[in-house]
């Protein structure tokens, strides 16, 4: 294990998230908020610990598929432990652990709170700013985001971003990382130009940024105790179609960027579309035909509501406009469902990937086919390419350690004696990153209640939902530690 | 696709359930119940379908894997369909539906009912006697019952064994196909009986021996309506350890028959014996610490209830002594993730076995050295021999197909309105042939109330989940009708 290069690649991290405090810092100055004291003192501890952490010389700069997965790891674990600082210092959020699971919430863009409605209204603008910030950041992955700035370690960046990247392949889109990383970015950061515009028409200039922020890492965290009920039509309708936006894969952008519109639509976008546009008809559908006390929708809004829903949920963002809590449950069991399919790889969505699922079922269907007839064996094909048989391999397996975390949260939280729904749903909704679930953690509920054990549970499930599995688990294997 | 060879299978089975039904008939004529008729009248019409299909030269034998998946497909389901023609005829269960129902999940070895207590106890005993029996002809497959008696088609019997057993790989203990079928009928035998001698001290006859059958099955149909609460200590403490043994791959039997003492102890009935002993433990553990008013149970008390849950779900017998829907929330995760588990391979139980769970360990535990040494890779091994390719692609594949169903089934049955917990245990305990689940299908609940589109779900997914999957998936694939 080469502990030189992870020691000067966390203190660079350390030194961006300095930088990173700069924008709360700057909103604190706007709105002239005290607790811009609470950021400064957090960046010059972030900064003191990045200039011990990169001094000395690196002889070996070798960054090994190893290296990769450690190195990401503990760049998000050490980025929320120092990223959670500002919310203790200001004594918002009194507690320690939950001061982190607010932070990892955010860098993962999950966007699940253990804040109630009226307390996340009362808080300082700069912490709802950092808040909504970390969503930002971590939607396209801080790794990325340093490598496109900072060449860490000559050729070998790609065992970091094939570390840090949702999906089940990396594509380069240009031969270099490092371009590759700017490109990405770069794309990011005018869609989110874009849609802060678009909002600004609006409501205020801090909604629409915050907003945007949240939406581009397909985040959730709102500034309101009602996420997103009581803005205007037109802003939950641009927040339904950049939620969707930002769920699509970046390389598709890039293609069509370069004029490629028919590669762009590739089998995983359209399977997208389709899954979207079937879920929001089914559940539009299912609102309007049961006759229900708990909610009365005009077709008008049945569609407003279910649209929004769909792309919240399968976006993995978790803005909510409405409580789908109350809904009739095959609503709520097309909503559960679309959590674990998730975005596209390659976007700022979480959740399993719509490209998993192709993979998986056309595993299916040809494993069905070789049963029928064992000797035409075809290969499994994405694109009209050939997927190699590692990445096949790679989706079972990340399939069943999926589960295995899964079983375990599952069985830890479930000595919190909360409701069987209310534990499978919030598993499901840190895993897949999405922010509400069903029943104590539906749109309207939060995870305060929940015992000190449970959240470090979640605050495990949501880094290893982002950082898809392996990095975390890999962290804990004694293997990986061995000579 | 050998049409020949299907349709005269289907033959012999037919005239194989024909001399089933001689058991509910002899039952009907000992205690005089006038319903013995409708099993007679079942027979024949079994008989006469029976001989027409058997008429006729096959001249081709052959049943190449394709033939297997269909005949023993097509097998379950007309067995089903007539084997419910006795409940219909005789107007106990009113609709054919239900009846269909209640022989698939005896077939099945499931255990669910649509019947409520008072209904079971008021059944003539011929009828009841018929539900028991459908367990024991179940539990061991019938096509390799039939097998045992029948050369069907020369040497590749192994076809239709592989479809029908149990387990990712299929281990012939002698050479010759129709002597496994043999040896493996011998030991069910064996133990079945020697369970009802151990029962018939503590209860009437008839009582023994419908309980017999339905655990060496681990099917779960139960003659009274509270189940098994209100047996002695003694006959629920025999029926706990019949569920175990019967949940035990029958090839270790073998084993200890032939006197290989130490390797019938093979990973996984080691790993089976542990999960076990760590379930009953963390469920007497959680019911001592947690105040409840739902129930008072002194410490053996929680022992003996939780030692029977852990038994009767890990089993999938479904039997209860105690309605575990009221328990405290974690029991529950635990017995719900044990009913997705299940029994060994070559057992009669039913879930994803153990064996596959010991597969996808290791593949995930392998895969993860792999990433950390790309070039020291290294092949899977159980019992210290290699798990082949196919073995380790089949059980991966079988987990996505499985969950392909549990989704869709989740979905239509959520059309039904219940609440979420009773669908996704409903879909549980059916797709894993356990027979309870909770909330509505709790231990005291059952399958009346769903609509007859939620129950024929059911009944495709009890057909799913017995033959594990493929067989009924094939079955409805316009790959395997074509030419």
């Amino acid at each position: 294990m080469n502990f030189q290069v992870i020691k000067r690649t966390l203190g660079w991290l350390l030194i961006f998230e300095a930088i990173f405090f700069l924008v709360p810092m700057l909103t604190a100055l706007v709105y002239g908020e005290l607790e811009g004291i609470d950021f400064l003192l957090s960046a010059l501890i972030c900064l003191s610990a990045g200039f011990l952490l990169t001094r000395g010389k690196t002889k070996n700069n070798a960054v090994y598929a190893k290296e990769g997965f450690v190195i990401v790891a503990l760049s998000w674990i050490v980025m929320s432990l120092f990223g959670a600082l500002p919310f203790w210092f200001s004594g918002v959020v009194p507690s320690y652990v939950d001061a982190l699971f607010e932070t990892v919430s955010g860098f993962t863009t999950t966007g699940a709170s253990i804040l109630y409605g009226n307390e996340i209204e009362g808080m300082p603008k700069c912490l709802l700013m950092w808040r909504s910030f970390t969503h930002w950041v971590g939607g396209m992955g801080v790794l990325v985001f340093i490598l496109a700035f900072l060449p860490l370690s000559g050729g070998q960046n790609i065992n970091i971003m094939r570390a840090e990247s949702p999906g089940p392949e990396v594509s380069k889109l240009v031969p270099k990382i490092r371009q590759t990383a700017g490109i990405l970015y770069l794309i990011y950061a005018v869609m989110t130009v874009l849609m802060f515009v678009m909002l600004v028409f609006d409501m205020p200039v801090f909604d629409a940024l915050t907003t945007a922020f949240a939406t581009a890492g397909t985040g959730g965290f709102a500034i309101k105790g009602d996420s997103f009920a009581s803005y205007s039509t037109y802003s939950q309708i641009v927040v339904t179609v950049f939620m969707i936006l930002f769920s699509v894969n970046f390389a598709s952008y890039y293609l069509v960027l370069r004029g490629r519109f028919k590669e762009s639509l590739t089998e995983e976008v359209r399977a997208f579309f389709i899954i979207v546009i079937a879920a929001i008809s089914l559940i539009t559908l299912n609102l309007c035909l049961t006759d229900s006390a708990a909610y009365e929708y005009t077709t008008g809004e049945a569609i407003k509501h279910s649209a929004f829903s769909v792309a919240s949920v399968m976006s993995t963002t978790g803005f909510a406009t409405a409580n789908f809590d109350i809904w009739p449950v095959f609503s709520k069991t097309v909503l559960v469902i679309l959590m674990f399919v998730g975005a596209c790889a390659g976007s700022t969505g979480g959740g399993m990937k719509v490209s998993r699922m192709l993979i998986w079922g056309k595993g299916v269907t040809n494993d069905m086919k070789r049963m029928l007839h064992p000797k035409q064996v075809k290969k499994i094909t994405m694109d009209k390419r050939v997927v190699g048989h590692e990445v096949v391999r790679g989706a079972n397996t990340y399939l069943v350690a999926y589960f295995m975390i899964y079983i375990a949260s599952m069985l830890l939280i479930a000595l919190d004696c909360q409701d069987l729904v209310t534990n499978f749903t919030s598993v499901a909704t840190t895993i897949n990153n999405v922010g509400p679930g069903l029943g104590a953690v539906g749109p309207n509920g939060n995870f305060a209640g929940f015992t000190a054990l449970s959240k470090l549970v979640y605050i495990f499930d949501m880094l290893a939902g982002r950082l898809e599995v392996f990095p975390m688990l890999l962290l804990f294997a004694p293997n990986t530690w061995k000579k």
